[in-house]
């Protein structure tokens, strides 16, 4: 057995993620957006986009900008040697910082005093959390509409495809394919509505040591304005996030409200993928994916392989989502922990909804329905499923209470039997007397009792995704 | 000792839950709110609306309507009988139909049948639950909106009040109390927005057996539109509630919602009271609670006990959260688990959220500021506090990494001797051919240190609370 | 619409919670047992025995111990009063100790004030929330212990009972019900052991103010050994708790443990139920529960009502249990806000694992197993369940890749086809060279391959419950 | 602004996770124990020792062992590759089947056909993940063993060194900090504990396709005893690993166990963390790490980095092994989505504790101890903080009510004028005629009420970390 063991002799990757336990993301668009690269480069535009805005307020040269921004470019830096070095002072933005004022100073000497000027780690470290989530969520959502399309088509080509409904596991009533398939796509239309709207509110982030701006002041004796409040507009507009109100270090709504929506998101796929692996089992088969996963024992097996993947991201973003929910409790201008403890999740939540979106566009685009299976389901119960229907025919001819009754033990007559409702019922002299056998067999014919399954889908079909401009 | 053995000689109510180990909601409006004879009233409000609006559509007598909300009345019914009832069918909704068909019965024995007719278990208990929802939010934004009304007066009295900007637990660079009354403010208008936006989106829930609404088409053979629509937008109208697109009984988008906007709230005022622990504290004493909690064991103690239960209600709503979360998840029309794990955690997220808004409203309300200790405390470190403002003045004129070494090692021996930083520089030629005496002064003259503290803290306080109309 | 606005005209019982929203408890053993009553009855059982072991070492009167025994009654107290009183100081005991002042008073006047005395709330607390665990967990075993009985009994009958098994929701290969019995009982004794170490572990609180045990000493000027160690060895001995190494107010073990015996009770047993469900499907039906649940719409529905409780349940606990372990981080040497973040959760832990466990027990009792259908699935896939069996005989024949990819094209063709994999097989030359008709019937009947089921059953009955003595 | 579009020209390691985000762990033992290639190594070493198994019970010819063992290095696969294609089946041991038969292919083709053989892709991932545990767990322990021994040389020279006891934030009465640095060893004692028992339990996996373990039987036709309970014995006795009673592939008991400790283990140097923080405040400056950490700011800085990346770590794990436990409830023989969810969970829970646990060796190694600053603090409250031990005193000469109004009176009268207790004492002569004025000295002196402090800490400081051969 080989061991293990870190040491000096540990390999240079030995200590990397590179998505070997994380199938649902592997590949995804989302995962190259929130590797550590592109965190990194989201550090260094943060950074860049700081000394532009003071170049452009007249706070620091014009070439200052101009070179921190041609300086600001991920590959000059070791992203593993800034990660170790992120201990001693608890984040990566000093090492970055010594870094990035060693590469301005090579290309433009002086130039390197305006690197990170008046800013605090922070500063940076959030802002450039916000770009990365800004990136990933237009990821997602452009994920969430092709999926929707591809669910409007099902809904659409469905209307009027009969399944059975199934509640608590038993069939119910009579439903449509059409309708599930619009339900699934309301909640990924109500996914893409709750990322649009966090989308257009994330905020840069810009306060100083402890959210008074106060350096920039000192970095600006001559100003007119108030240059801390100045310097946070432009800032924010060269990164086109949002200006805060206030800085906003310990009032941490920004990632709050990234963790509801994403939990919300993974939360919606996992409904998709919940109803995908029920309708897969071997022995309803009412929907196949376009190319089931293999075994690496059994050579016959097919398996909801998406389906299965976009679950394992729906049961993990709501702890996650709690994680950063509980971290608005940051005490202080700056918090010691809360914050630190926001960010791996933060990327993981992106992450693994941005899997489960791209994997939940494979999924619908290529879903098989078999409608046949579906008839043929309808009638597994011998028209119990229609008690309901008889139930409010008989009720106002005999009786509310003995209509329920006579309805019930038929059925458990029949489902002992393995007869058919309708045979059980022929049986009871109250029910021939107040039905012909043509009503009867009308009222228990599954086609007749879709009641506004087609109008409801109907409905929900002229609904589109919301647009926010950022 | 007594055991408490369970059985026949039980008392009645051995199984209470009266808020014993909840004191922070413990006579709160929201635990009125939110308790079983709440719940149970707004179960039988579903089922009266439901009715009346049968009635108004012309599918039942106008009498059902009148009837069944004369019957509704949690007065006429036992909560803890239907609590143990609900088990045989997994919901409380089975018991109260029955009890309920036999009050009208016995008011209006002909209206008795138009109890609860096309109508599911679900449908009941969500719209029930949306109501208490609705009612619950509406007191905690009233509170919060009191907590903003505080907050905003201490911002506005201690716009100029400086105090120690803490970061990482350490003192980083003056502040000032408005500023963080105004932050605080801030939050707290977020929770009672993103609650004001929830609020006025709860749906009314109806969809019959299986979301098709099929039944209300069985009852109403003659309609001429669609009766399941019709009757849903009249229900909902009852109600007072949003009119659902669809039915929601797998598509949780209320729930999510209502989990996102409630841990958000929780938090927020987690973190107003996190601050206000750290604040309180012996050794720092810059605020106090308006009458600090007394100690069963030491009668000097004054203890910041709405602060503490704040804290313990920001600690457990993130969790309860993560439950109503992951019950997007819901297979089939209407799911088995994922929709029962919902109701109790929902409950007590409200009741929570609710008793902490309650408390923090009385927090903030009573708090006593002590400027004189805030502003004896920014001397405490001897004027390193500003070293990032000397930093500021000196990397000019001696280099920027010159001038950052320079202070962390004058920071460093100022420190160690319990000296002034101001002192330990003078012994610097550097500095004192850089800096005049004067100057050095001023510079680490705290007061002169504030940034952009006032002008945060204005424009904080033009924002004013979100006026939804549901 | 009715509403419920609290206020001075609200319900005496308008705050409580008996049930309703969580029948999976309501009505169980564990329901009493952790009621607010119980736990009232609890604190009063700690006062009573730190006053009565004092009485034994001879630091209050004998008479006092008696005493406050003979009012340590919960009948003599107001439940709810307590619980609004709670507020002023935060916890319960405050207002408690005042009011079995007053009851000691009135019976022997003179021992009054040895109430309580040197203890702090946390020390009385602490031990009645460990005396609640304690008496819950007696009642969760037992179920436990009856549920691994019934689950004997079902895996001894079905040891050789063939059923599909099932991966990633497909038929994989045969396995037996009696393995799959055996398995959930496993689970369940690994419940049992878990809670039953636990429950031996509960550790009596006594630590004074902060921990130190001084004001003891302090009220026992005179004692010879240390007064603080001999009464926390009595007191932990009069509860029939063990005694703490140390006082526990912030070093949380027992809070801890008991959250993840909890959350693995509920996750088992949730196991349990994920499978009824399953099996219990409209188109699978290998099992139901005794009696389904009735449906508020449909005569025909049997629901697994049992399971989807127990379900309900597994959902919830393990996000109580992350409260519980969050609260680990508790500060200082008494914590504000972690420890009263425990009180509610920790209740609700044991009320919701004791419900699934009464739950569950019920189910596994009555379980209704069908053989009949279990084997008539085994026939649904044609003889592809048994491809892994084909595949280890064929590979040697014909090489282990051609016989995988044989076998998969003949999987598909025989899947596409409605056919026996056996027919689509005998197509292949390769395989009718390399098998007899005979073997390939042999290979292909699901009964002949069940591998070490049996043995394995054998094996895991064999386990019994673990026996610790607390 | 570069954005970081992913696409056919994204860098080749954009994707990778190196630790920017999570500096608790970089670098530490535990993330090269939990990386990808450790992971990749398991399933080799897992894979090696299923063909070794089989050569030993002669199932396999000993040639096959030989083979795969040398072809089972993780340095001959591409990690990354094994990622991407790990989503057509939904897990990387289908692709890495495939690379390691071509490798033994070209080693010794006659041996390829052995490779993995008998087995389901979950045997060896999840007996890969145990081995990664266990390895993991034994880097851990090794660290708590050290802070164990760290925190005993401080409780050892602290154990008389008096400083505040703190409750609810504020002075309650004198402790000392041994008793506290034995506190915090005792909770590092119990997770060691915790985390021994269940690595001593960790179980290697084998089930084959369904848990029956056939394909065993299949492959050895002629077999004496049961082909698959041998093999497994002789399968976990290669990996040293636990030999399980039942294939656990949806008997989740291991990975709740681990979920548990974890949580545990973290949490319990969280609450280390949580004191450190505190006592590391500005104000307070009671302790300090060995070299605090920089600010990108400000120059003076020295912040408790070491205990805020603990903190960090304890935040998260709760929620991580929360998805774990939720992992319980995996439906069928082997689960869709929830045995998927678990990977990622656990290795981030293993790295996280892992990291936690280097970084609270490093933390408590070199905590600097300033008895002066304790004691001083000892004096902040004018002696209030003796007000329980006055009680005692007063309490039998004055009446127990009549004591405690006195002094909360004095006490509060005190502290509103900033002198001393005593002094507001010597004003009531009550207390002057009951104590003499050397008595009252002696009784407000902080030194002589340190009751079981010591007693305490000398019990503690005799138990020892437990040890369990696996």
């Amino acid at each position: 057995m080989t061991s293990t063991t870190p040491g000096d002799d540990a390999p240079d990757d030995a200590e990397q993620d590179v998505g070997l336990l994380s199938p649902v993301r592997a590949g995804s668009p989302a995962e190259y957006a929130t590797g550590d690269r592109a965190v990194l480069q989201a550090l260094l535009d943060a950074e860049a986009a700081l000394t532009r805005a003071q170049s452009t307020l007249g706070l620091a040269p014009k070439e200052a900008g101009r070179a921190v921004t041609e300086a600001a470019c991920a590959d000059r830096f070791d992203v593993r040697s800034l990660a170790l070095r992120a201990r001693s002072g608890g984040n990566p933005v000093i090492p970055l910082v010594a870094d990035l004022t060693a590469v301005v100073a090579e290309l433009a000497p002086d130039e390197a005093e305006f690197v990170h000027r008046g800013a605090t780690s922070q500063d940076i470290l959030d802002t450039a959390l916000m770009l990365v989530a800004a990136r990933t969520l237009d990821l997602i959502t452009a994920d969430l509409a092709d999926t929707a399309a591809s669910l409007a088509g099902l809904a659409a080509a469905h209307r009027d495809t009969p399944m059975p409904g199934r509640t608590l596991t038993q069939h119910a009533v009579p439903t449509t394919f059409g309708l599930k398939a619009a339900g699934w796509r309301a909640l990924v239309l109500d996914a893409h509505d709750r990322l649009t709207r966090v989308r257009a509110s994330l905020p840069a982030q810009l306060g100083g040591a402890a959210g008074t701006l106060a350096a920039f002041h000192a970095y600006a004796p001559d100003a007119e304005g108030d240059a801390g409040l100045e310097l946070t507009a432009a800032y924010a507009g060269e990164l086109r996030l949002a200006a805060p109100d206030l800085p906003w270090h310990a009032l941490r709504t920004p990632i709050a409200d990234l963790a509801g929506a994403l939990a919300f998101t993974a939360g919606a796929l996992g409904k998709i993928a919940a109803d995908v692996l029920v309708l897969s089992r071997t022995e309803i088969a009412e929907v196949a994916e376009a190319a089931g996963g293999a075994s690496s024992a059994m050579p016959h097996k097919s398996n909801p392989v998406r389906a299965t993947l976009v679950a394992s991201a729906a049961r993990q973003v709501p702890a996650l989502s709690a994680i950063l929910l509980g971290s608005l409790t940051a005490e202080d201008e700056r918090s010691a922990g809360p914050w630190h403890a926001e960010w791996q999740p933060l990327r993981e939540a992106l992450r693994l909804t941005g899997g489960a979106a791209h994997t939940a566009a494979e999924l619908c685009a290529g879903l098989r329905i078999l409608p046949d299976r579906m008839r043929a389901h309808l009638d597994l119960t011998g028209g119990r499923m229609l008690s309901e229907r008889l139930n409010a025919e008989l009720a106002p001819l005999i009786g509310r209470a003995a209509a329920k009754q006579l309805l019930a033990e038929a059925s458990r007559r029949a489902a002992g039997h393995g007869t058919d409702l309708a045979d059980a019922l022929r049986q009871d002299p109250r029910v021939t007397e107040a039905l012909g056998d043509g009503r009867l067999r009308e009222l228990t014919d599954p086609l007749g009792y879709l009641g506004s399954a087609a109008a409801l889908t109907d409905r929900a079909l002229e609904r589109h995704p919301r647009q926010d401009t950022p």
